[in-house]
């Protein structure tokens, strides 16, 4: 296919109507790439429709009672429960801390609900519990709110945690995929792809051994300190889908191309092993303490100097730049001076990560 | 046991730290009786200790930017996915509405986390989100932000919703299980135990057929309406525990007793034939759109003929007064003049039923 025909076919599939071709639910549908994007068009917006859900962002903005909110919640389903560098609890925790992080927020409260699989053991809950506990004094955070649910043996795994939350917009920004535009550069916070590598690694799916851990972490203070340095057009964290689905949404979101330098991709070798022995590319695999943000190009310095400075800033890079044409393409400029198009994800190369 | 003793016991336990005793959870801990009460104060009371989640009520009041909003959340695991009168979509969001309005909040946003099995039908998907959107309609609130989980088969059950809400207190009251005091009355806003039974009859295990449905309903007006007639001590929604579990949790946070006039309790003739079947006590089965409420008793008749006004309150009725003595405890006149104590559930007679 020549780049005028992919532009086309983007075109066309913007046009129509989406819509799920599958009768039923696959793996797929909950892979954060081009098949969860046309579940949550053609199920959950076309219910749903209000302009609030629809710029379909990390989190909600509500205007409550004068102040500026953001409202956000996520399922967490990843196994195994726990794995090197942290747990179901502290994904979950962190997860909605980051959630509302980049949306420009000042994480404030959350809730947990449980469902829990009849014959869990209490000490693995305690476990959880307790790292929800201290990731939520790391983050700031109160648990304020939860409710519990056991389902009979063979009908969930063990435990499913769905953490929702609360913070408050204390700056007056717009951050928004859309705001995005040609001579704006894109930095990832660290290194990428290591809490995918690792989970899959804890399965013993891969026949290795490695120095790893997964990275979830709270953002937060990260995404503070840039907001507060430069200006910034948005902020995603790379879960599900990688650094290649937020940088297609945003391609498509303020119809710009993004290109990628891919020697400029902070990538540790093990992570970078471990995907080859597994057929995966890193820019699509899920972190859960990195996130990529799109600056002003004249401050792209400044922002990744902000960022160095602080301890999970420490492997912060200029990866890439925003260019006019073609517009709605990530384009990887890749080592050996080749370019090729990175496409949304498509199947579910690693279920259940988060 | 004498009254005596039993009071010596509750006193005892009330003293010692609460400890989960089994290794392993059970269907029990999910069922809104005393095993979820240990488990919510023996394990996540003991890790996210704070003074926001501690009154653990149906929602936290939350003081952000000036104002006071109540933040909730509810897992929804019930089983069968569809019922009459509903489905686990318009439960969720009646559900977590309710827990706003017992709150004396007004309702406004709510998200949505969807934990789905592999090989879920997408019609059903559908259709339950159509519920859900039907529901947040008649309710007057939006569902502004989601998310979506895949599981494989096996590791789950069709589909388990996750709502959260957001609402906002309008009022300056206070209301709480421990603003009860000896005087008040206490009112149910209709006929109990529907949803219940027609789960149960749903599933097959009745051999009867029934004119019944689901009570499900948001009872937002119907409780704000309440609030504005008469002064009010607290209002919660039964759902799973029932009445029984309400009011034993009120007796023991404000210390007093209540006692209820069982022929009192409203109760339609096929809800209580099929507790006789099943060996229930409707006073412990759920309901999806009726409540308790404690007001003071002066205000009884005003405030049951306030609620008589509305269509999900015709049914309403005083079923009971507070006394002092004893502490703590529930009793029920029976209608032929006995009295018997109507203690926390034990086990799970209906599990994931909402």
């Amino acid at each position: 296919m020549t780049e005028e025909q992919v532009l086309e076919r983007i075109e066309r599939a913007r046009r129509r109507k989406p819509k799920v071709k599958e009768e039923r639910i696959t793996l797929a549908h909950g892979a954060g790439g081009k098949a969860t994007r046309t579940l949550i068009e053609a199920v959950f917006v076309e219910a749903f429709r209000n302009p609030v859900l629809e710029p379909l962002a990390d989190g909600a903005v509500l205007d409550v009672d004068g102040g500026r909110l953001v409202f956000t919640t996520d399922s967490f389903v990843v196994s195994p429960l726990f794995f090197p560098g942290g747990d179901i609890g502290d994904l979950a925790v962190n997860g909605t801390v980051n959630d509302l992080a980049v949306c420009g927020a000042r994480p404030l409260y959350l809730s947990a609900g449980f469902i829990l699989e009849e014959g869990f053991p209490v000490a693995d809950l305690r476990r959880i519990t307790g790292s929800m506990a201290a990731a939520a004094a790391r983050a700031g955070v109160q648990v304020v709110t939860g409710d519990t649910k056991v389902v009979q043996r063979g009908r969930g795994d063990g435990c499913y945690v769905t953490t929702s939350g609360v913070g408050v917009l204390e700056r007056d920004i717009t951050l928004g995929d859309s705001m995005v535009r040609p001579g704006d550069a894109v930095i990832v916070s660290g290194p990428i792809g290591e809490h995918g590598v690792t989970i899959m690694i804890a399965r013993g799916e891969l026949d290795i051994e490695a120095d790893l851990a997964s990275d979830t972490a709270p953002v937060h203070e990260l995404v503070a300190a840039l907001l507060d340095a430069v200006p910034v057009r948005m902020v995603r964290d790379a879960t599900r889908g990688g650094v290649a689905t937020v940088l297609n949404e945003v391609a498509q979101a303020a119809k710009v191309a993004v290109v990628v330098d891919e020697p400029a991709v902070p990538v540790r070798p093990v992570v970078n092993g471990a995907c080859e022995l597994l057929g995966l590319d890193p820019l699509y695999v899920a972190c859960e303490g990195r996130f990529v943000a799109v600056v002003d190009g004249d401050h792209a310095d400044a922002a990744v100097a902000t960022m160095r400075r602080h301890p999970l800033g420490e492997g912060a890079a200029v990866v890439g730049v925003v260019e006019a044409d073609p517009p709605g393409l990530v384009l990887l400029r890749t080592a050996f001076g080749g370019t090729r198009i990175v496409d949304l994800l498509v199947g579910d190369p690693l279920p259940r990560i988060c």
